[in-house]
């Protein structure tokens, strides 16, 4: 069977399998005061150069935004994003539990677009019966986006002074961010977004790790209580070790970048493979997800030998289907795909 | 440093390691779909003798408390626990973010008395203004519980028996569950639990695990969506193999009895190396939790070379004082904390 | 001032005013267990021809909608509605508060049309990856709705059959019933709403009430401890007779169809008249909201001697307005209106 | 039958009643923006002696005590009282509703014992696990107590200068204020607790209106939406006018502290009368609620003649009995009262 299901269908990079080794019968005290998760904050906060960041370690992604979206927002506050923000569709309702609503704008190819925004927000703002209805909060935006779309550095920082404008805190949900950081043609970097925005994770789980992601507050802005928060939300390992360990390893070397930047050969290998046998993309991604139109039948058929997911159903028998590179993408398997093909 | 101040001080147990290393590259599905969890769950219910369990795997144990104690209660229905109970003390509010109260009785050496319960549970009945006020909605206990006790057998009948008849699930907490388990004396063993309890988990992070517990609704009484639940609650792992993998571990060749026994092995000589050099108890506890009367003076002075903690201060300037033995730790260990004494 | 801002901008009908002043000094036992309530109740439970019905009284519309709708979704669930519906848009984000996500669909001139939403429901089933989602949990309708427009007797069966098919209840928010009910053309009644809907509320605040909604279970399922959760909402009354007293009086000779009838004829006047005049209208309304488009520098004019509501803004310089008559609107109102356009 | 159940037994004093009719037909805005709500926040501004203060009305206490304590705290904190405190024994669970743990500690004569509070708050600081645990985030009194009886002008600068030192805002449930600012001996008034406090509400059910409370922020200190969280909690009346027709009549001509003047004579009355009895008190209440102690028998036999209720059971076969009087008491049920005994 061929995995090009999703960037999750393996462990760890070995190297955090080896580091989780190698510490392993180090004594340390829990909840995240061992030297691992010092150290991993550490260069994190080098690598984004932001020397007073806060920087909390959670499991996943859902968590993250959940306990952030909490932390930033007052009762009668929503969170801003675009209508195929995973917040919005596939995370069983989290903001809703935690009380918040979730407002959205239609996407841009997976983007959530400064001009509407801007529109947006001004229309609330002038709206006479404001006062009756739930009031932006924050904004929420994926990079990548759920749809492996990018913003570019222009568009950041039209979010984050539209965001300024309004008083809104700026949240960007790095589940993939590696392979954002290292598409080809990307303009956002990690300094550049820890500039931009008041929160964001350099997500872990998704780009080589067990289970981890790593939540920036850059300029020393975690929320009042935010440890608490986390326990609060069942979000605080015992052995915190595990998230620092990992992290560690991953700023190390490089290896966040490294392993990532291998994702993006393999789905620049998997697009031209797939033009060349002339398939069309559902919208053009220069990140490890690629969207592909298959016929129907095709897609029934492969399922038999490669796990993938369809997207959605198109007209004329046609389906988008998703296909998914990462750090643990064999070049073997994506000849093994046009083979089948 | 002689690290006695909890059970989730070091990594994990390496035989869990060995798996992780060993199915480390297998491409398997998300979400716990994968095999490892598969064979895990089977592992356990065969451990509880209830072959019809639902099994979920959490990363820890405030998240596990939170969801099913939230999936138990309606609206205005609130959880009924000994006010040592960890839900109650120390989880950050936890049930109360989830919009439920946490409705205490006195501990009796940290267990929920039957008698009481049933007087309580008996008022609340009777009660001409009970519409007015939060409803007994399910019954939590910690086995070990907080302060290292046991429940017998027949108290766990007892509670099963008034649960039933004011028609509350009983919901065990087993964080610590193997060293309860395995304890001198202990007449509770696994299949009993599932037999009395309507939900319960078995620790892992403070048994051996690198994080996770598994939950066992042992009927196969798992409340409608308790997986959207779960992902609401931020507790659903993208690569659940991680908890898999790691239960299956432990339930092979009695991993988890084996390595919870070392643990009440290395307490029972902490509390005869005690005894010996004439210190008090502040309870007697059968399991890895010992609560220790020091002077505040030696409680101080050891603190340079062990990490302990304090429990609570006594009069005449003595401390109580946990020490917790573990599945990691050393006989040469305590050998050195006898020396320093 | 002429008044055409909304149907709440007088007190009450002087039939309820007498009522509470007849039986003010009776002393009577609190929270709705009084005489004047079991009499309400009675005579609703018999207008809408369900004597089983189980009947609550509330103080407002918003307090109504969060109350039912946090008693009948479990917590992974979500109220399907138009996107035009009050919980929607105007009501604070109660229904997040209480956990829960409003699931919109496209509302078909303030309606939620039965064919979109049977597919909906198809679609959430069929959704491979459902479990990660908000389930629908119940619909959600307002009649009249938000737009003034009403539901025909067919499409309430269908809503009502294809709630049936997918084990979700059906809710119709009434804060404008009898404006509905006594409409020319309507089909819908009230002992229909009974047999179709799992619970609706007959509107008194804006229909000639001081404050007051009648919450109807009619087939005696109110969820449980219904009672208690009116009380953690702060929705029940200590002097529940306020609210009792003034139900009564509303369905004592239909005084409650009487005065609803009067606002209909008046919004036909009113219609009549602007039609007269060569303006165009939004929409058709049969009941007691128009929406009438104006060019903005006469609605801006106007404003001086009328109050109403800017609905909405249209190109071409023009605007919509909302024009409300109610149980107290006097004919001589609308002339003076006349005189002013 | 003689009620001494509560005081809410009867509608509203008379000059509040003919207020509703002399203004019933007035066309006003709704939501608050009449000028019968400006004119009653006006005049307590006024009796209060804060001309800054945020006003708010409310229909009833537990909904104000749900939406202030909401908007004073954060996430992860809590609000402490005393353990007899209303929120935290009769309201249905609405604060854990809302998120947030009530943290008792046990009460003096239905008091928060200053010295007390002081203790605990600085235990909760000097805790070194206190970031797992509910912080204290503001401190709840309620004035008269659920026992009848009155913090001194001391006791409440006691308190006020320990939750300044610890910067907890201080809330004063005030459901019976008028009978605690009309008790003999009572040292507090309004512009006392408009000192004191950073928020506190005004009775009206209790105390002669139909409905309402009139929260106070006496500093202009009202909460970010605060207007927005009413209405998320349901507590926004389209009608406003109800409530600020009968605040502006209660706080006309000091009507509100001449029908509270009644009661507590009544009250005194009634102690007068059973002490010559030979009846024992159970506490000392020097308001409107008394707490006697009658024989089981006799309050048995009783009650097919008095409303009152059961307070709770003594040995010896003996009950504690309420007693309330109110604004409505009048004196020949006294009277009749003495002659059952």
């Amino acid at each position: 069977m061929i995995f090009l299901e999703s960037d999750y269908t393996e462990g760890a990079h070995e190297a955090i399998l080896q580091a989780l080794t190698r510490t392993n019968l180090q004594s340390v005290s829990g909840y995240g005061a061992d030297p691992y998760c010092q150290r991993a904050k550490e260069k994190i906060r080098q690598a984004c150069q932001c020397p007073q960041a806060d920087i909390y370690f959670f499991v996943g992604g859902s968590q993250t935004n959940g306990a952030v979206i909490r932390s930033f927002l007052s009762p009668c506050e929503g969170v801003v994003c675009a209508d195929s923000g995973h917040i919005f569709t596939n995370e069983g309702g989290t903001v809703e539990f935690s009380g918040h609503k979730v407002m959205t704008l239609p996407n841009c190819q997976g983007k959530l677009d400064p001009a509407q925004l801007e529109a947006y927000l001004a229309r609330c703002q002038a709206d006479p019966i404001a006062n009756h209805k739930v009031h932006p909060g924050m904004v929420y935006i994926s990079h990548p986006t759920e749809l492996g779309t990018l913003y570019t550095a222009e568009e950041l920082e039209q979010l984050h002074r539209i965001c300024r404008q309004y008083q809104l805190p700026l949240y960007l949900d790095g589940a993939r961010l590696g392979y954002g950081l290292m598409a080809e043609g990307a303009s956002v970097d990690l300094p550049l977004i820890a500039r931009y925005c008041d929160a964001f994770y350099i997500g872990g789980t998704k780009v080589g790790a067990l289970c981890g992601e790593a939540l920036v507050f850059p300029n020393h802005n975690a929320p009042k209580y935010f440890f608490t928060l986390m326990k609060q939300h069942g979000a605080l390992l015992a052995k915190g070790r595990l998230l620092g360990v990992q992290f560690d390893a991953l700023f190390t070397d490089d290896l966040y970048f490294k392993i990532s930047r291998h994702a993006i050969q393999m789905a620049n290998q998997l697009k031209a493979g797939l033009r060349e046998k002339g398939y069309d993309f559902y919208l053009e991604s220069p990140t490890n997800q690629q969207f592909v139109i298959f016929p129907s039948h095709q897609a029934a058929r492969l399922s038999d030998k490669v796990k993938f997911s369809i997207w959605q159903p198109l007209g004329d028998d046609k389906v988008v289907v998703r296909l998914v590179t990462s750090w643990a993408t064999q070049p073997s398997a994506l000849g093994q795909l046009m083979e089948l093909l």
